[in-house]
């Protein structure tokens, strides 16, 4: 979890609280009376990071006025839209883990302690299937169709970044497209609904919602960053996974723009020798670590996080612009820079 | 669709009508702004089948009476519900299509004209989330919390008979629960829902679910069965998958109980053989063929027929004691008539 300093200390413990009780509610919603079911479900216990989205709800909650100028609190349906968009962000996590045949001819199984892709794309489906059962205990049917219209645009994102592998010509802006419908939308909506729940009129809602989605873009650029440039042991998974799917990123895409004919030509016949499954590791590691030296001495990186620092800061602005300043509020400030400094 | 001799006319063309309306909805449900997105959106009409979840919300619909005693008509509730259960059915196709490393091995693409099993992934996703979408345009939540409830049941029997790959041992009561969930489960709900929305009594409404459960359970059981003995041609897929996958069915599971030890155990060496992904075509066919000619011998074959036959009977007096006589409550026992002939 997000680790921040100097913030009050009862906000700091009232959001321990909720987190805990969306990691009791999460772990509720999913029991099943079949033990197989049970054990699967205990395997998604690895996938649990950071409570990313499950923290933006409730800090966002607590950030917003009630309607009756109440003392902004949250509530239980606060709690269970952080579990179901918890849950949500899990299966996009198991569903990601499913290989492709060139993948698996690749790394064998090692990369997927789940017995079978078949049984990774059931548990993801489980776990949407229960999130919409969550969702829908809440009496208001606009909840879980916001969720979904959420969720709708997750998996556009996912279908446009699949149908844009190898697409070494990639523009910027369709880039910007991938990533605000893949990561950002679920984030903005989370902020969004907090408030909503909160009875906050539309125009503040509006604002949560692009202070998630500018949070959700800028997470999703440095996570890129990492994967090119990142130590491995800090990010927790092997680097250059997205040069090896032709997945094209933002400093890949600011090179290309920027750097000669002959030296974007030369970035490109490396990307797509990547792209060979049968390329030994050795090989694989030496271009992955020329990319990264290429990106760096070209500001590429440089490039890539000067945007996200820029949409950390039109976000910290919003926030401040249009809700109350409070010890929540300070929270939500806390949080966007810790999106740049990966405390996240 | 469904052919039905003798029904009343209006009935039929009432229920022509809806299914065109039901087609409508889903297409327009899935329309997306991003091309690529509606190009794969038109893969899915190749799994277009039977319609029998939208045809058993609609039936149901029109065969029980409202609350206030007026003439049973189906109403835009009862359309998106019966889209809704299309759409989660044609998820569950689509991601029964992902496959294995084995799979990919021994069958290479064919068997999945998508690009990759990350666009299968992605697109059932995609159709799971526009049904939830879907569902919470009507302001009952508890509606989305039925369907969800029955979503949760279909993903447990999935995962069930997966864990229950390979075991040759497997009973017939877990069979049983097997198919109850993963195929029953979303028709006995289609049917209930139908009689919620008309605000039938709980009793009527388990009554419903009780019909369509049971012709779920005897539509997956003849499914199975055509599997083993079916005519290649008239299925429209290949013949032995079941086997091929170690899945056992109920005819497998009779034999297995009633015949010799010696020849139990002979069937069970020939199901390892078939499990063998490099095992040659030739030989797996002789191995099916052998199988088909044995278990129809033994009477294993119609041992599943007759255990279909008496729940499709059941069903029919359940409807027949519970709702009132009427040109729809004939549809629904010919619709229970035509899953064992399989005109559905």
């Amino acid at each position: 979890m997000l680790v921040l300093a100097q913030q009050d200390s009862l906000i700091i413990e009232q959001l321990g609280e909720d987190l805990a009780d969306v990691e009791a509610r999460f772990a509720e919603e999913l029991r099943s009376d079949l033990e197989c079911v049970n054990d699967l479900a205990a395997h998604i216990e690895r996938y649990r990071g950071k409570m990313l989205r499950p923290t933006l709800v409730l800090v966002s909650a607590l950030a917003c006025p009630k309607e009756d100028g109440e003392a902004a609190s949250t509530s239980d349906a606060h709690r269970i839209i952080a579990t179901v968009a918890e849950m949500v962000h899990m299966a996009t996590l198991v569903h990601d883990d499913i290989l492709d045949d060139a993948e698996i001819r690749r790394r064998g199984k090692t990369i997927n302690n789940l017995t079978t892709n078949e049984t990774a794309v059931m548990l993801g489906d489980y776990l949407i299937s229960h999130a919409y059962h969550l969702c829908s205990s809440l009496p208001d049917a606009e909840l879980a169709r916001m969720i979904a219209f959420a969720t709708n645009t997750v998996c556009e994102g996912e279908l446009y970044q699949l149908h844009n592998r190898g697409n070494f010509a990639l523009s910027e802006s369709a880039y910007f497209e991938i990533i605000r419908r893949k990561t950002a939308s679920l984030c903005g909506m989370c902020c969004k609904l907090a408030g909503y729940i909160n009875g906050v009129d539309e125009a503040v809602c509006e604002t949560l919602y692009g202070y998630g989605e500018k949070l959700g873009i800028a997470f999703q650029i440095v996570d890129d960053v990492l994967d090119l440039t990142g130590d491995e042991q800090t990010v927790g998974k092997s680097l250059g996974r997205d040069l090896e799917k032709s997945k094209l990123t933002l400093p890949l895409i600011h090179y290309r723009e920027t750097s000669s004919a002959e030296d974007a030509a030369k970035m490109v016949e490396v990307l797509k020798r990547l792209s060979n499954p049968e390329l030994d590791v050795a090989e694989r590691e030496k271009h992955v670590g020329q990319i990264a030296i290429d990106l760096r001495e070209h500001a590429s990186v440089e490039y890539a996080r000067d945007v996200a620092s820029k949409l950390i800061e039109e976000a910290k602005e919003s926030i401040i612009a249009c809700l109350p300043k409070s010890a929540a509020q300070e929270l939500m400030l806390s949080m966007a820079d810790a999106v740049l400094s990966r405390d996240f």
